[in-house]
């Protein structure tokens, strides 16, 4: 790897990881931000995302070696003092562990599809808009094994820096793509021989003794309105069974519960 | 209840809503804060607290009318415009509710166990120091019946402004208690013929295959480092199953599948 010392926050070669905050809001042209070392590992890793750079606290090089030696060998790794880090991010970065990732061109969902094993498990999301649960549900599903994730318009982007964050670098390994149209994609999954299920709280059937099949899409909504009447009622819906009184669970919980249910792991 | 309209925000009537954020790190002479009308609706509906007042944003309290009916009659309801909150408050209350609850004397983990029906089932938390998860877990364990939450020292605050909002409410609904020394919890609920299962990664039954007992305890620890080894010793421990290369499942995550799992619910 090249190390570059950086001593002045307004140097070009950092100008990715100015402002950080302000700019999640107005998008990045193409870029995202992972922080962390656990983060940064799994993105060398899966290997899904080109990466552009690393901006590190100097004390915090030493332990970051073995992660460092996952990437390609010419990426540059800036090192700064704190003080530098903190004027260039606009806040204080106690974590002090930062890369810049490029997106890619993207996939439509029809192409990463195709790309699945036989016994594939896809989560298809339809209007999650809240950062930490859609991070939350790329660590569910990567915990889970699950293969990829579709998510519609309405949701939020998984490679926003707190969605990556709580995924603990899920959001990173679990391919994903988004579609326009619920009902073309359902239609899609049902020709491409995957069974599915979708969640809702008045779900016909108990989680409990609902069969894996071999390709499975689980859908999940929001928490608040559910998934849309038209999409459950074309759908096998299942329910998770809770005490009476406090029926409230939230997104992430659930998808925790449905996807160790139909996971094969272990 | 006792609509009283605030003009001045130093009104000493509203002290206790002074500056919301900042003391909710210095702690705040036995009261705590709720916020929103769902979480409003749970401290009424369950009455485990008594509340002090409430103070409503002006153009919300329509709307928290059958939420009031459900508190005390004599229970003051301070009235005020969005900058007087906000004034008040410290900081932008776009949501503009708020109840102040006095937390009472507590109870010791003896006596709240000597209050459960004969097919409790019990969370037990070691160091779950997070606000977000704790918020969680309680919200899980309303949603799964459990009848009690206990706490060693090293827990956070389920009564912290965030604990309660994440909870929506569950950590003003399942009594919890404290408790000093784990050892002694341990041998406690093994009197009073509680099984007890501890949450481990490295647990020697996959959960799938651990039976309900009547009594149940399930102990959560910390995600980084798990439970102490002395404690997992004395205990039957169980795993959730996960994908190969990706072994971390939030604690809250972990808590949903586990409390669904033994949850007699439905």
């Amino acid at each position: 790897m090249d190390i570059i010392r950086i001593d002045d926050p307004r140097d070009p070669r950092v100008a990715a990881y100015l402002d950080i905050r302000e700019r999640d809001l107005v998008g990045r042209h193409g870029r995202f931000v992972a922080e962390g070392k656990v983060v940064l590992d799994v993105l060398f890793s899966a290997g899904r995302f080109a990466v552009e750079s690393v901006l590190v606290l100097e004390n915090r090089l030493a332990g970051l070696e073995s992660t460092l030696r996952k990437a390609a060998p010419a990426l540059p790794v800036y090192v700064a003092s704190g003080e530098i880090i903190d004027r260039i991010a606009g806040f204080h970065m106690h974590r002090g562990i930062l890369a810049i990732g490029n997106r890619g061109a993207g996939q439509p969902a029809e192409s990463l599809l195709a790309t699945l094993p036989a016994g594939a498990l896809v989560v298809v999301l339809v209007g999650i808009a809240n950062h930490d649960n859609m991070g939350s549900i790329f660590r569910n599903a990567a915990a889970f094994g699950a293969d990829a994730v579709l998510m519609d318009a309405t949701c939020c982007d998984p490679l926003y820096r707190k969605a990556i964050r709580v995924s603990v670098g899920a959001a990173l390994k679990v391919p994903f793509a988004s579609f326009g149209d619920a009902g073309h994609i359902t239609a899609l999954l049902d020709r491409l021989g995957f069974g599915q299920f979708a969640l809702s709280p008045r779900g016909e059937t108990d989680i409990r003794d609902a069969q894996r099949t071999d390709r499975l899409a689980l859908y999940l909504g929001t928490e608040g309105e559910g998934l849309p009447e038209a999409l459950l009622s074309r759908l096998r819906t299942v329910r998770i069974a809770m005490a009476q009184g406090f029926d409230s669970l939230n997104v992430a919980a659930a998808s925790a519960i449905a996807l160790h249910h139909f996971s094969r792991g272990g």
